[in-house]
C-alpha cells in the first residue's frame, strides 16, 4: 500500500484567500500586493491570491481585481483565485488569472449551508463554467469536507470518488480534497487516497487544516500515496467557524520544513518563507500558530556554554579522587 | 520497511515531571495529587509523577516524597519518577515508586551542560544504579538528544544505538528514545528506529516534543516501525530553554484522539483525558498548546443551520424558473 513518497512536493500557499478571508481587520490592497510579490519569490508553486466573489460576501477580499491587477507576476509561479460562478470566473480571467479554483462539498448538507445550492445543482454550474472555459484558462476543483462534514459528520468515500470522477471526466486540470474543517485522519487519508493518483491522471492536491493537531501527520500519510501537492497558508493562516480557538490550515513554512528536514524537495527557500510569514503575522496584528518563525530550523545550533571545559575537568577531577 | 501498525498504544503521561519542572509557579502539592488521582482514571499506561532531584535544582518538584505518598495508586498504572542519581533511586524506592526513569545524553556537550558529568561518566553511574536496584524496582533509561542536540547538531545513529545496547545489556526494562529539543523529523523517526523493537527486546518508547510542529508526524513514522509506547504530556505542557515561545512536549490528549480516530486502541479515555488537560490549564494559568481541549473530538456534530430546509427550497425553485 505504501510507496516511495514523492522526491518533489508542491507547495501551494492559500493564506491570502483562505488565511485573510476570516480576518476580521481588513488589510490594506498594497500589504496585500507587497506580500504576494515576496511570496513570490520563495519557490511556492502555486499562489492562491484572492477570491473572486461578492464583496458583501467576504468585504476581507473585496479587492481582488486591485490585488491581482497591482501583483507583479513570477515566473513559473500559477496565481490562482477561487470563484463561485461563472460571474467570478469572468472577473477572475479579465485579470489574467492563471488558473480558477472552483469549490463544491462532498456532503449535502455542507453544501447548501456554504453555497446555497444542492449538490446536484453545484456539479451542474461547475460543469458548465468547466464546459465554456476550458482551454481558456486552467481549472482546479476543490472538494470541501471530503474527510467529513461538521453537521453531517462521516463523508462516505464512495461520494467523494464519485465527484471526482466526474469532474476528471470533464477534463479539469486539477482536483484537490479538502478536509474542511480538519476532521481527517492519517490512516482515513492513506484508505481514501491510495490508488487516487493513478485514478485521476490529472494535478491532485491535498489541503488539510491542522484544527486538530493532525495537519502534518496527514501530509505523511498522504505522501505514502503518492500524493505530491499540498494546500498550505503562511503562518498557518485561516481556521473556521466550527472550531473556535483552533489553529487554521496547515503552516506553509512548517510544512516546507518538515519537507526539508526529511531531505524532500520542495523548491522553496525556507528563510524567505520564513520572513513571509512573520510579514503575515504583523499584518494581521495577532498571535499565530506557526511554529518554525518562533523555534528556528530544525538545524540551528545553540551556543555552548561558556563554562563548559571547565565543567568537564571538574567531572574528570572527581574521577581522580 | 513499513509494518503493520500496533494494535494497542500505550501512552505515559509525563505532564506532572517534564511539564511543570519549567514552570515559574510552584504548583501547591494537593493540587497536584488530585491531578495525579484523575489522570489515574483516564487509561494512560505510566504516570511519570515527579522527579527525585535537588529541590534546589528543580524547586517546582520539590514535593516529590509528598505527592507520591499522597497520591492513591491505580490497578494497572504504573508510577514513575525521574531520577538523577543513586541518592534519587533511594528516596524513590522509600516511596514505593514502580518504575525508575534514569537519563543521559547521547551527546556529550548535552550531558556534560545538563548532567555535569561525560558521557562515560553517566555510563558508569547508570550502570552502578542499575546493578544495585536491578530486581528490586524497574529500571527505564532514557536517552537524552537521541534525535539531535541543539549544541552539536546531528548526533550518529550509532552513537545511540551502542548507548542502547549497552543498556539492553544491563537488563533495565526499558529504554526511551528522547527527541528532547524537538528536532526529529519522520524520515530521520523510521530510519533510527526500523528493527529496534527486535534489537531491544524491551519495553522502547518514543519521546517526543512539538516544538517545530513535527510531533504527531514523528508518532506516525514510530507507527510504522512498530514502536506502541510514547511519552506526552497533557495539554501539551513542557518546552525547553532552548527554543523559548515554541510549544513543548507533544500533546496527551490531542495524540490519543488521533490513534483513537485512526481506530487504534490506547486504554484511554478521552473525555476523562480532556477533562484533566483542562485542569492542567487552570493549574498552571497560562494558554496551553493542546488543540482537542479547544476544538472538540473529530466526530464532534455541529448543528444544522435553522434556515437549511428553507435555503433548499429557494435552491430548487430557482430551478423551477
Amino acid at each position: 500500500m505504501v510507496q516511495q513518497r514523492p522526491r518533489r512536493i508542491h507547495i501551494h500557499d492559500v493564506a491570502m484567500r483562505d488565511g485573510l478571508q476570516i480576518e476580521p481587520n481588513f488589510v490594506p490592497t498594497e500589504q496585500k500586493i507587497a506580500l504576494i510579490n515576496a511570496l513570490s519569490r520563495t519557490g511556492v508553486s502555486k499562489i492562491e491570491a484572492t477570491s473572486f466573489t461578492s464583496p458583501k460576501a467576504i468585504p476581507a477580499l473585496r479587492d481582488a481585481e486591485e490585488v491581482m491587477m497591482g501583483i507583479e507576476r513570477a515566473p513559473g509561479v500559477k496565481y490562482v483565485c477561487l470563484v463561485p460562478n461563472m460571474r467570478g470566473a469572468q472577473r477572475a480571467m479579465q485579470c489574467g488569472v492563471d488558473e480558477i479554483n472552483l469549490v463544491m462539498s462532498a456532503s449535502e448538507t455542507h453544501n447548501l449551508a456554504n453555497l446555497r445550492m444542492t449538490r446536484e445543482q453545484s456539479l451542474r454550474v461547475l460543469s458548465e463554467i468547466t464546459a465554456e472555459l476550458q482551454g481558456k484558462i486552467d481549472i482546479n476543483i476543490s472538494i470541501s469536507t471530503a474527510f467529513g462534514c461538521p453537521m453531517e459528520g462521516i463523508v462516505p468515500s464512495e461520494d467523494v470518488l464519485r465527484l471526482g470522477d466526474r469532474f476528471a471526466a470533464l477534463g479539469v486540470q486539477g482536483i484537490t480534497l479538502c478536509d474542511t474543517t480538519g476532521m481527517a485522519n492519517p490512516a482515513q487519508v492513506e484508505a481514501l487516497c491510495t490508488g487516487l493518483a493513478q485514478r485521476w491522471p490529472l494535478e491532485l492536491t491535498l489541503h488539510f487544516h491542522n484544527t486538530r493537531g493532525m495537519g502534518l501527520a496527514n501530509v505523511i500519510a498522504g505522501l505514502a500515496t503518492g500524493i505530491d501537492r499540498y494546500d498550505s497558508s503562511l503562518a498557518g493562516l485561516g481556521g473556521c467557524p466550527y472550531a473556535p480557538g483552533a489553529t487554521g490550515n496547515i503552516c506553509s513554512e512548517d510544512l516546507v520544513h518538515m519537507l526539508d528536514s526529511m531531505g524532500l524537495q520542495t523548491g522553496v527557500d525556507l528563510d524567505r518563507l520564513v520572513f513571509c510569514a512573520k510579514q503575515m503575522a504583523e499584518m494581521v496584528g495577532h498571535d499565530v500558530p506557526g511554529q518554525v518563525m518562533k523555534a528556528g530550523r530544525w538545524d540551528k545550533r545553540f551556543p555552548v556554554p561558556p563554562d563548559l571545559e571547565l565543567t568537564r575537568e571538574r567531572a574528570l577531577a572527581r574521577d581522580a579522587h
